[in-house]
């Protein structure tokens, strides 16, 4: 009997199915208490089946979907027209209680779009956010939202952010009483936009919460946080514009490597040491984000993961799944709401 | 007869006079076409130029200056109770034209209030911006702006950064026509929140900009745009979370480098390459950021530069001063706004 069921959309992501079918195929392996609703073409799905033994095959349930959303395409136009996706399925399978999480690396606006629609938010949350962790020095980890999910962000919204932030901090990295940060220009009082600064009034007023103060973007890294709370438009940019300088830093490398033989000897030697580094600030080992404020559980795999990375994204599914995360928020936000009257 | 004359606050920055008078010692000696006033105590300035040659010594002025602009002063109480502060003094003197241009490592937020307040901006722009420029593939470099002046920005707003990084990267780094990019989270037209939506629109009608959409985070370091242009709030989240990370990956070099032997030893071969890479992305290297739209030319280096970071300051002060980067400035916006007439 299976302990978990996980929803995969089978159609999702830049390299398309074979790469989450490898990522499934390991995760059934690996997971032998753990059911698997595989949602997407039969045909596509079937033939990858054939390396599962008896045994492995029952914890496997395909979901056959006609249509699949385009990695392009409009997040209402997914709404609206495209009742039979793999995407939409493996929601409504959380909603309906069919399976406890799902995962997708499809389009990010329409799965955003379908799992506030279908699911909800849970009750004192206005919006869902997107959160990840990233590396901090000491093999520490740290967990920054909102990363894309809403653009504009209320006070009232960051305030609710720190909570479930805090939550997840708690019950998937096993932090006692999580360090909540707000993401600023600078950490004087007079710094700061107007919702910045209403929100961190709202966190000083608030118990039951780890609240640290104001934060820079060079502390996000530095472990002086365990949570670190922007808005959706500057924490996707301070993720992608790290990202972008880490993949400038490996071009670099390469590129000195090739400059006579002793960069070529250099880098040669350094490698061992330099992939160690990498694996640690590495976005593949931190991918899966967490769509969190819905009331189910929904995993945001990158859209160009490998099968490791989407992997990853299933066991960070079966871990919130395991902690029952959304229930944890509801009742967390519940307490700080009901401590604040 | 000196070419052009540049007010240096010696009082500034986090490791005080000693580094900044040696900074303005080597710039000197290298520039024996321009003239320097030192601004700040005498007494701390008189000894530092006692090894400086007779024909050195006319390149020099003191202006002593009884006050001193805190690191964690509130830039209201700078601009209100110090008269005659030294960071105040560099700006009157850029003012009054006395000096070409100025530089200081102190208080940014007190810099900012006392350039706005003395020099003014220029016909067209609303308010000034913090511009640097940071490194991308191929040895190139992309101007970002702004990194922290405004940090509520209006569209209008954004689009005269925009012209403003234009004329920048055209008269300091010397290319022709600089491909100027909005940053978004996405580049899809559906996302980015309204200020960004409609500074958008804004560039597209303009004439004469090669505006070339939106770009994301990571693309910063892609080489793609030479100028990306996005409000203070987000802009400085996105330069001080890659710094974060960049110190981040230091550390776990250095880390690794104790492990055990054979890691001390990919270490010892591994640091003429890391080395040489991280010259090509230390911020000491792209120290000098410009506080451009004012009615002159004011550079704010890093707070913690080192002598060599402020004498980079000191030579980005001369490059703009030498290219009249103001009077450029006001001459593109005029042509702008008129062409949309």
């Amino acid at each position: 009997m299976s302990e978990l069921t996980i929803a995969l959309d089978i159609m999702g992501g830049d390299h398309g199915p074979p790469v989450i079918l490898s990522a499934a195929l390991k995760a059934i392996q690996k997971h032998p208490d753990t059911h698997f609703i595989l949602c997407g073409q039969r045909t596509v799905i079937e033939p990858a089946l054939l390396e599962l033994s008896d045994q492995q095959r029952t914890q496997v349930t395909i979901e056959h979907c006609d249509e699949v959303v385009e990695m392009g395409e409009a997040p209402t136009a997914a709404l609206r027209t495209k009742k039979f996706s793999s995407m939409r399925r493996i929601i409504e399978l959380v909603q309906s209680g069919e399976a406890d999480a799902c995962v997708s690396a499809g389009n990010t606006g329409a799965l955003l779009t379908l799992a506030f629609y279908i699911l909800k938010t849970l009750p004192g949350i206005d919006r869902p956010a997107l959160i990840s962790a990233m590396p901090t020095a000491e093999h520490h980890k740290v967990f920054l939202l909102d990363l894309g999910a809403n653009v504009n962000c209320t006070s009232e919204i960051l305030f609710q952010y720190g909570v479930m932030g805090s939550v997840l901090a708690q019950q998937v990295a096993g932090i006692d009483t999580p360090r909540v940060a707000l993401l600023n220009v600078g950490e004087e009082d007079i710094k700061g936009n107007a919702q910045v600064k209403y929100a961190d009034q709202l966190f000083r007023n608030a118990r039951g919460l780890n609240y640290i103060g104001y934060v820079e973007g060079d502390d996000i890294f530095a472990d002086v946080a365990d949570v670190v709370v922007t808005d959706g438009f500057t924490g996707n940019i301070a993720l992608k514009s790290t990202e972008g300088l880490a993949k400038l830093v490996i071009k670099e490398v390469k590129r000195q490597s090739q400059v006579n033989v002793f960069t070529r000897f250099m880098a040669r030697v350094a490698l061992p040491l330099l992939k160690t580094i990498y694996n640690r600030v590495n976005p593949d080992q931190y991918n899966g984000a967490s769509l969190i404020g819905l009331r189910g559980i929904v995993i945001k795999s990158h859209g160009n993961a490998s099968a490791d990375a989407f992997y990853y994204a299933i066991r960070q599914a079966r871990e919130e799944a395991r902690m029952r995360v959304p229930e944890k928020i509801r009742s967390k936000i519940e307490t700080v709401l009901l401590e604040q009257l």
